[in-house]
Parts: C-alpha cells; structure tokens; sequence
C-alpha cells in the first residue's frame, strides 16, 4: 500500500524520509526508511524519467529498526556521491501479536531473517522474503504519488546487510539473481544452518525439516548446481577478526568462501578486517566500499 | 589524574578509545573519548615523538555523553584522512547527587554550559570551563602510560561543537585565544545572554549579575574590546535553516555575525544550510567541514 512519510531530513545533499506502509505479506504495518540522494530529493526534480535514480537496499541485523543504520551507517556520504537510493526495511512485522514474538533478541520481533515462515504460529505474518523481494520493491517503485517510482529506477537494483541482514542479501541474491546487480554483506550470517542463531530461527520459521533450511542458506546455495557455470557472481564481503559473533561461530564465512571454491563460482570477495568487532563502527567505516561496489553494477 | 580505558574499538583505520578518569575540578569521574587515528593508533608507533597528531576537541550538545557523536558524528572518516585526533569530552559531571540536579535536560546533568559555575550548590562541582581548557588537557598531554603526550601534539590543538558545544567552542576559543589555533561550531548557541537556554543556565551557574554573563557568551566577546586590532579569528560555523531551536531563537547566529561585523574583525564564515535541522544528521552531513577547516591550522 502506498508510504505514508512520517519525516523528511535533510542530510548529505539528500533526504532520509522516514516511511510507514500497511504490508499484505505481515499483516502489520511496516516502517521503511529511505534516502533519496542530492539529484531527486527536491520535488523540483522529481518529473523527470531521465534523472531516476538506482536503488541499493540495506538489510539490517538482529534487533535493528530502519533508523540504525539510517543514523549510524553512514551510508549517505557515498550514496550522495555516487546519486543512489538506499532503502533501509525494517527487520521484521512489529506488533502481530504472537504469543512469545517478545521473548527473545534473536527469534521474533526485530529477528524475521528474511525468510517466508512455514510454521505456525509464525506463517500468518513473519512473510519477510515475500516482503522484501516482491511487496516492497512494488510499493516503492509505483508511479505518482503512492510510491516513488518517477524518480526511483527498478531495473536498476543491488542488496547489502549486516549480520542477519547480510544473510539476507547474500541469500536473496542467490536465490533471486535476477533481482539484484550484486551483493554484499558486512558480518553476514553465512551458513545459517550451521550456527546458532540460524538453528534457533530456521527451526521456528521453517521447521525442522532442514532441507527446507537449504534454499535459505547463502552457503549451501552457493553449493547447489544452479550456480555452477553461469556468470561470475557480484558480491563483496567484510568481516572483522575483533567480532565476537564471528569468534563465536555465528558468522562462519570460511564456509562460504569453501562452498564458493568447490563451486568454482568467480567474483566473490572477502576481506578480515583486522580487530574490528560487529558494531556500526565496522559497519560505518567500511560502508562507502559496498556502496562503491554497488556503484560498479548500478552506474 | 591517569586514564582507565574501558574500550578500545577499531574504526576509520584508527582506534575510538572510550576512556574515564577521576577529575578534581568536577570531584566525579569523568568520561572521555578519544579517537587515535590510524598513525598513532597502534601501539607499535607511539613511541616516535615526530609521530605526534593534532588534535580537534569536540563538545557537544545537551543531554549528550561522549558517546553520542563518537557514534553518529562521522568525524572520524576525515580525522582519518588528515591523521587528527579527536576528543570528546563529556558534557557535565554526572554523579554529584546535587538536588535538583537531573530534573531538566537544560541544566545539570548533560548541561554544563562548559563555564565554572559560580553559585552554589554548583560550584563545588560544574567546574567544566577548568576542566575543559586545563585539567583534561593536562591529563591527555602527560607523557607516559598515564596520557597520551606520546602521540598527541599539545602545541596543535583546535576546538569545535555542536549547539551547547558549538557556546563552549566558540567562547573558549574566544576566552583563551592561545589556547587553540582555530574553532568551528554547529548550530551553536551564539549569544547565550539573550536566549532561553543561556538565561537558564548562565543564571543558574553564574547568578543574576549579567556582567558576569559576558565573559562566557561568544557575541559578547566578539563585541569587546579585545579583538579589535587583532588578528583574524579562524572561525566556521554551520546553521541549519530548518532547525527548530534555531527558529525559537536560542541559536542566535546573527547577533554573532553583527558583532563580528560591529566589531570588524575578519576569519569568521557563517553557512546557513537550507532546511537542515538540529540532529546528528546535520552534524554528520558537515563534519568533514569543521575537519577541514581545522586541518588548515593544525598540519
């Protein structure tokens, strides 16, 4: 349904606006934040087919609403720069009213791993993949005043996260490649079917019945033969060797970047940060890298 | 007296180190952050004294702690860039079991106004303009494991602020024209002696004699006699044209501009920014500015 806009802020050239919609695929409403870089933040040049924008979509981790990394990502300055969108989702439904939604940082709200539930109670509307690959996209880039798709290009879209989100993006791009020009992740969940929190989500969402875990799984989607011998893939991600979560197991890109050799799949990178930990100042200083690499694929 | 670090976290290619000492002008502990950049960051080189860094001291606004810009301030990225250190000190003493202390955001707790509060209770502890340009300078100044005389540059410093911060900035810089080779300010309270926010807290820590007021409100200091004849002042400020408090008269940057105009005294740039308000959006969007125009001074 059509963006009400709860604020407009003025910030690196651009506006962040910050969005509410009702969504069909949770049932709740959804808050979306999004930043319209320098060239289509004034209404004045809003009409013009020719000056429409891309769009990289930001996928954030466990707990985070759209305003997080809206304030302390620092995205911006790059997306100003390079004159694309970014469009922050929020990282689940809020407010659906499950009993035990509230009880845990990593299962329920704030935690909906980007992945269409199967399992009651949680199928009614934890519909996070229908949401972000198909209900958002419609809803931003519809024309006129409903959405923003005069001034918003949607053959011209690429994904990032961090931690949960970072799964989401590696694991929506490989699902849907024909949806995103590349992807990358910062501190990414990689093999959710091997970590903690991916047991715990993936076996509420999903059941436990782990191939269905699979087909959500940027490790072992890298492994299944859709890949072998098409196009290299797009993607870049960072990690840092100071992460707790990524000491403790919960990251495990090594079995990404395994699946991605023994599929002799190109164009994957991954960089160890030395020392840096899973907060937004890792995120924040290696932001204007993934939106250079979203430039690469976008411009 | 000595630094404890409670955290140190890599950022920007340097390290946010997040700091606490016990104070004798405020009689509490107090907070500090520091961000080393990245070539005094490591250990390995803060011994070679020709390594030493400049560095821009950071105030900010009400209710906030050292943390808040650390987070959202992106400071870091060009104090990276230009090898500056930054420092955050906090905002008031916290802790002093004042009555009365912690009932408004504007005074108190969060609300130091960066002056020695002459009346009592306050006295005894709102020590913040001793603290400020003495105590905590001689403390990041000493050398040895105590400081960080090793990598910090005492003879290179520079102050800036955002709105509470941007009235510290400016009047100390003002006050103590040696002390500092330039200032900045965001969205600074310019001439608290005429404004809701300054008459509270100027009254409050200073008493009802407005002569007394004069000494710690940058319009008043342009306009005495001071400065006339005098070098330029090295002074940039930012305002937002859409900033509510800005609108509400606290701000006040056009009674600086005409003392500074009255007072003929040149170096001083004043850019009233198109419908950017008062948050870390604004601050974060002309950070690299206020950087900028200390690097010229510093290196």
């Amino acid at each position: 349904m059509a963006f009400e806009t709860k604020a407009t802020i003025a910030t690196f050239g651009g506006k962040l606006l910050k969005l509410s919609h009702q969504s069909s695929s949770t049932g709740t409403p959804m808050a979306v934040n999004l930043y319209l870089p320098p060239s289509v933040a004034s209404s004045a040049s809003s009409t013009s087919p020719s000056r429409k924008v891309p769009v990289l979509i930001f996928l954030s981790g466990l707990t985070c609403t759209p305003d997080n990394c809206s304030e302390k990502g620092f995205f911006h300055a790059a997306a100003s720069r390079h004159n694309i969108a970014i469009v922050y989702p929020d990282t689940s439904p809020r407010g659906a009213s499950i009993a035990g939604e509230d009880e845990s940082y990593d299962f329920g709200t704030g935690a909906g791993f980007y992945v269409d539930a199967t399992q009651k109670p949680w199928s009614e509307n934890y519909k996070m993949e229908s949401y972000i690959v198909k209900e958002l996209p419609e809803a931003l880039f519809a024309p006129g005043s409903g959405g923003f798709g005069d001034v918003l290009d949607r053959t011209r879209v690429s994904i990032t996260g961090h931690s949960m989100g970072g799964h989401g993006a590696l694991s929506l791009y490989l699902k849907h490649p024909t949806l995103y020009r590349s992807a990358s992740a910062l501190a990414p969940i990689c093999n959710p079917s091997q970590c903690a929190w991916g047991e715990k989500a993936f076996g509420g969402y999903l059941g436990e019945d782990k191939a269905a875990w699979k087909k959500h799984d940027a490790t072992e989607l890298v492994r299944g033969s859709d890949w072998k011998g098409k196009d290299d893939l797009r993607v870049l991600v960072d990690v840092g060797t100071g992460d707790n979560f990524y000491k403790q197991g919960q990251l495990l890109p090594e079995n990404f970047e395994r699946a991605v050799q023994e599929a002799s799949v190109g164009g994957v990178k991954v960089n160890y940060r030395e020392d840096y930990d899973h907060s937004y100042f890792f995120i924040s200083t290696f932001a204007q890298d993934h939106v250079d690499h979203a430039a690469k694929y976008l411009l």
